[in-house]
């Protein structure tokens, strides 16, 4: 298989972006892209497009994006798959290069989630994450459905609100030195727990915000890549694992299969272990979903990654930090483009840029599970071509 | 770049099926096209699938598809891009099992317009296939927006309205012999011609039904193909192409440069050109817009679209018969199916086994314009391997 690179990266500041609309938010994202490019590049060169979009604002997305960002005569696909559209986009693009028949692909993630000029889209986006007959009448919206989840695991591990609430602590402090996050300021473990409940166990500083923002990825075959660097970072791996819509139909709540099915994928296709990773971007859309992640990931054993909370593990200056971007939690979650910007920090983090950089980085991991937690996607990035 | 094969295609009839959902319709179309996989097959075989679906009916379409289908463990990546969804899944598919990471890959595409049991998506649907901000407060939605251009297109070229309805009797006439067929009845150009007008110069029998339905193919890399048939029919071409969503961006009404990228890249691919195709599945929403595309799919002179009609050339038992199935016009549109269900009719037509059968078909091409008509996909089809 042909081996496929990042060599440009950027993103938008994730936030409440009342000014702005996802026609100004995709070409702030891809100017930003074009930018990191170390020896330049022309929009001309994209062959392809990918755009991940949950939310379709602004009307057909492919072209919303491709007018919005002078792209003209290139195909853009739209993919959505709930909150891991980013890095299923970033996974589909890397099958084309990979394939031979696209040289130069953009990976675009954009969504506007905050009021829209033209209308709303709560109900289509709730449509889209969940099963609209069963669970959605039943209140099994984030975040009530990702609450069963994490009260069941509360119940059998060892974890504790208290752990939440310190990866909310972490994530938080993690956003501050990084100028794209929505929420740059640190919070203590007694204001995560003394904040108003949401729905139990998650209160307010568990849950992470809701945000607009658009991220993009330039990614190349490996002829190619020198033409726009010498410090490209290679898609080792992309995973994209399913598990049944219904939660009357997930037998486990403590445990993500999808999660375990794409880090599976992905890390068969790197040729490595949860061990090889050096840093990790993981999606702590609820503080206790990052604990279960843990452990679905491989990062920990079961009911055991309340322990790399604890020991400072997950921190940036630990062993092996996870969402030095801020996360979900503190950097912001505008659906269609939180896989994107994961991978935009760890573009950062293996070429040794990112705002809150962790020291030797050389395999880095994204990570997204979606809406009904019934999917997620994995990809890893390395500085080795492998 | 690795070949791929189509090994399997099944589909639905399309219809109103008032009487069933997706979760019905996407179950009917796989289970057909695992039948018609010629030395069985078993679907733990699938290592990925991607699904065309423009109207999210029921919810989270990946999980959806997957749960319906009893497809444990595959992941599903949902492919939105208005009409041309359909056949830019498979292209999206191609990709996957041309880079090597995919041997064997299912692309589904289904929607369910008419009536839902949990919700309408009328709005949605209007939302993701033009501008919503621009074009459809001006009331640019199909049939409306398609007629601008068909209209100008009668002002600038020979072609007439009775042109338009020759394309509307071929197709009903095509559609009769197809169980699979919305609309079994034929048609004159009296009829059509003195039906009520929906928007100037579309009358009733110059559009397309509203239709629900799924369809389905197995794609699978070469070096497995004789596994599940010694008949396999190769992707030779994919091609995607973009325009300008706004209409007053179009400067040429009387052309879709979506096509006629779209058909550049496939033939390319495939080493084609038009005077190869032996058969063709053209999106023929209004009967104006297949006359149109015999000229942007290189059919056709430049205005010379009507002759093809006149003289009988696309129809069946001519030497380019186009919507031997019936086209949109009589066979239905279900949008997300349709791409895929011309590609079903194109794995029968190229192994023989078509219900409106051309005579030595070799290669086929299927063609998509979506929406605001500033998106087309077009895909190759051939019994030749490349």
């Amino acid at each position: 298989m042909r081996r496929v690179a990042v060599v440009g990266a950027g993103m938008t500041r994730f936030a409440e972006h009342f000014d702005l609309g996802i026609k100004d938010l995709l070409p702030m994202a891809v100017a930003e892209c074009e930018r990191s490019v170390d020896k330049g590049f022309d929009r001309a060169d994209i062959q392809a497009a990918w755009f991940g979009e949950l939310s379709t604002t602004d009307g057909f997305p492919a072209g919303i994006l491709a007018d919005s960002c002078g792209l003209e005569d290139v195909p853009v696909t739209r993919v959505e798959n709930a909150c891991a559209t980013g890095n299923d986009a970033l996974r589909n693009a890397t099958f084309a290069v990979a394939s031979g028949a696209v040289d130069v692909a953009l990976v675009v993630g954009g969504d506007k989630v905050r009021e829209s000029s033209t209308r709303s889209t709560f109900w289509e986006w709730a449509g889209m994450t969940r099963d609209t007959a069963w669970d959605y009448p039943l209140g099994l919206v984030a975040p009530a459905n990702f609450a069963l989840h994490v009260r069941r695991y509360l119940h059998e591990s060892p974890a504790t609100r208290e752990h939440m609430a310190m990866v909310a602590v972490k994530n938080h402090k993690h956003a501050v030195s990084n100028p794209k996050a929505q929420l740059r300021f640190e919070i203590t473990v007694e204001q995560v727990l003394n904040a108003p409940m949401v729905v139990e166990p998650f209160g307010l500083f568990d849950c992470t915000p809701q945000s607009d923002g658009a991220a993009a990825l330039l990614v190349v075959g490996e002829e190619v890549a020198d033409r726009y660097t010498d410090n490209p970072v290679w898609v080792r791996g992309v995973g994209l694992g399913l598990d049944r819509v219904m939660h009357q139909h997930k037998p486990d709540m403590t445990t993500f299969p999808a999660t375990v099915r794409a880090a599976r994928q992905a890390m068969a296709m790197a040729g490595i272990t949860p061990a090889d990773i050096d840093v990790a971007e993981v999606h702590d859309c609820f503080t206790g979903v990052e604990l279960i992640s843990y452990e679905d990931l491989g990062f920990a054993d079961r009911f055991g990654a309340h322990k790399l909370v604890e020991d400072g593990v997950t921190s940036v200056g630990g062993r092996l930090p996870v969402n030095p971007s801020g996360g979900l939690k503190g950097k912001g979650h505008p659906p269609g483009a939180t896989g994107v910007a994961q991978c935009v920090e760890l573009f950062e983090q293996l070429r040794g840029t990112a705002a809150n950089q962790v020291d030797g980085a050389r395999i880095g991991l994204a990570h997204n599970i979606g809406g009904p937690t019934a999917v997620s996607a994995v990809s890893i990035l390395s500085t080795d071509r492998g």
